[in-house]
């Protein structure tokens, strides 16, 4: 059983209404819903502390949730954070540039920590991030709001951050110092931003439809949207978007379609929306890749005019 | 530097101001503040799988984040859990008797699942539970709302769970069919049931100006909450509720009290009251154990009528 499934199995088990989308959505107040997400990075299976600095570690950290907030349309309020410290960190200055790193990005998003909790473990960081956020009543955007003739959308180049994985895993190693392509590429993978202004300015102007956070990889995220939607999706492999250096690291068009059709990580929203209402507005920094179809939870990816299945190939961790 | 030092550098450096209590108050609507905990579990730090089932284990990770919403007076409103599992773990039965245990208490108080995240591990299963939950507004009780003058009460009988645990240590194993009063003790380890009701009776009819659960143990939690007050206390070692069956398992009053004052887990409430209030009152479920002084961060213990200054030797990660 793969992790989704079992999701699935749980949610059937215990009758689960809320659990499935990037966030939960609670009531709150008369005139909002509260989001609730939980982000759980584990050393050596997440993150690997020689590729990375306790500051841009504790950025990423809270860049992944704020990422599902963004992704429901809402805003940030508040996060909390659960560590499983080992001892030698502990007894280091590695937590104090965690919590500099976390604290520079909710800076900008007027992010307070209000609590969390502190454990000890035997050789591993574990981190839980947790934030919680507002959207207006009723109108946060879920993975299952997608109709057939939707235009597909990603708010930003895709690859970046799985060329940069895959640098790192090669043995590159990024340093602030650098700016070559290579090292833009590793940044993307190490500190993601999240696109929280863009998907909350999605949410007010009732433009999406539905929208989740390219996370696992393209191929997987619009397959879990289209499987809530019970649509399907064509993605128009000559319309995606790319970083101006991930041809020439990638070696080919095949090579570089696979890093952004199938990597993660690049913390980009994918949603869906009536293309003439995008087209009349403001929106400026939006890529259409694609078509929403009445072929059930088929994914195809055209190329050259021909469509081929687009199989799943994102990351699982089981 | 202790882990309740490091809380107190954090909370200084970033200027958080809702960070100390056993949740997070936070705005919610007209009539309700949101009360929101975390509870990071490491296996072999805090639970060992050899000692405990999959049921047992998942009630208990749900049972000392409700204990936290407990100690504010509030009730549970959702939860959520971020799992990290090993491998092994994944391709067993486990998994499901862990959310057996914690949908049977769950439901117990009409509490939904509502999220979180499943990361793997290399070889620890790690739990973070997270409760959201409800107080009248302005109403929840802090840690801080302790005077001089005010008595102290726990809901319950200490030291049981620290028994059980010394009886796990010592090789003894829980056994679902057996009944005596070594199995209750590390039953009361193993399976310990929040004070949920009590603490929102205290908090609706008024009567607590403080609260914390005994989770480091009594020395720890009162040392913690006087330090909130800015008041001292005084334990009365006569005046402790104890199991029926503690006395014998101890071997003698003296280490029947190092359990009771230091042992952790018994997730009872600790609470500061008037003596006439409480007394006029239909909490009859309470013991009072002591007395608010005001000397500032001085607890002390009581004993033939000799008072000695009681050292905080309750649980501490680090």
């Amino acid at each position: 059983m793969n992790e989704f499934e079992f999701i699935k199995n749980i949610k059937k088990n215990f009758d689960l209404r809320l659990v499935g989308d990037d966030c939960a959505v609670l009531p709150k107040d008369a005139e909002n819903d509260l989001l609730m997400t939980a982000d759980m990075l584990v050393e050596d299976i997440d993150f690997r502390l020689e590729w990375t600095t306790p500051q841009l570690l504790g950025h990423k950290a809270l860049s992944v949730s704020l990422s599902d907030v963004a992704a429901m349309g809402g805003t940030a309020a508040w996060a909390m954070l659960s560590l499983g410290i080992p001892e030698a960190l502990w007894n280091s200055k590695f937590l104090d540039g965690f919590y500099e790193g976390w604290h520079e990005l909710a800076t900008i998003f007027e992010l307070e920590l209000v609590g969390g909790d502190i454990s000890r473990t035997s050789s591993k960081f574990i981190i839980d991030s947790i934030v919680g956020g507002n959207v207006a009543k009723g109108n946060a955007i879920l993975r299952s709001g997608s109709v057939p003739g939707d235009s597909i959308y990603v708010t930003g180049p895709l690859g970046a951050a799985a060329a940069g994985l895959s640098l790192l895993e090669s043995g590159a190693r990024y340093k602030a110092e650098n700016t070559d392509p290579k090292a833009m590429m590793m940044l993307k993978q190490l500190r993601p931003l999240p696109q929280l202004r863009l998907g909350n300015r999605l949410q007010e102007e009732g433009l999406a439809t539905s929208m989740i956070d390219l996370s696992d990889g393209l191929s997987s995220d619009v397959a879990h949207l289209c499987r809530a939607s019970n649509t399907g999706a064509k993605i128009f492999a000559e319309e995606m978007p790319f970083d101006a250096d991930l041809l020439e690291f990638a070696g080919s068009v095949d090579a570089m379609l696979e890093l952004a059709l199938h990597g993660g990580e690049d913390f980009e929203l994918l949603f869906t929306a009536n293309e003439e209402k995008i087209s009349s507005s403001e929106m400026n920094d939006v890529f259409r890749i694609g078509e929403v179809t009445d072929n059930p939870r088929v994914i195809e990816v055209v190329r050259g005019g021909a469509a081929e299945l687009l199989p799943a190939k994102g990351y699982r961790h089981f």
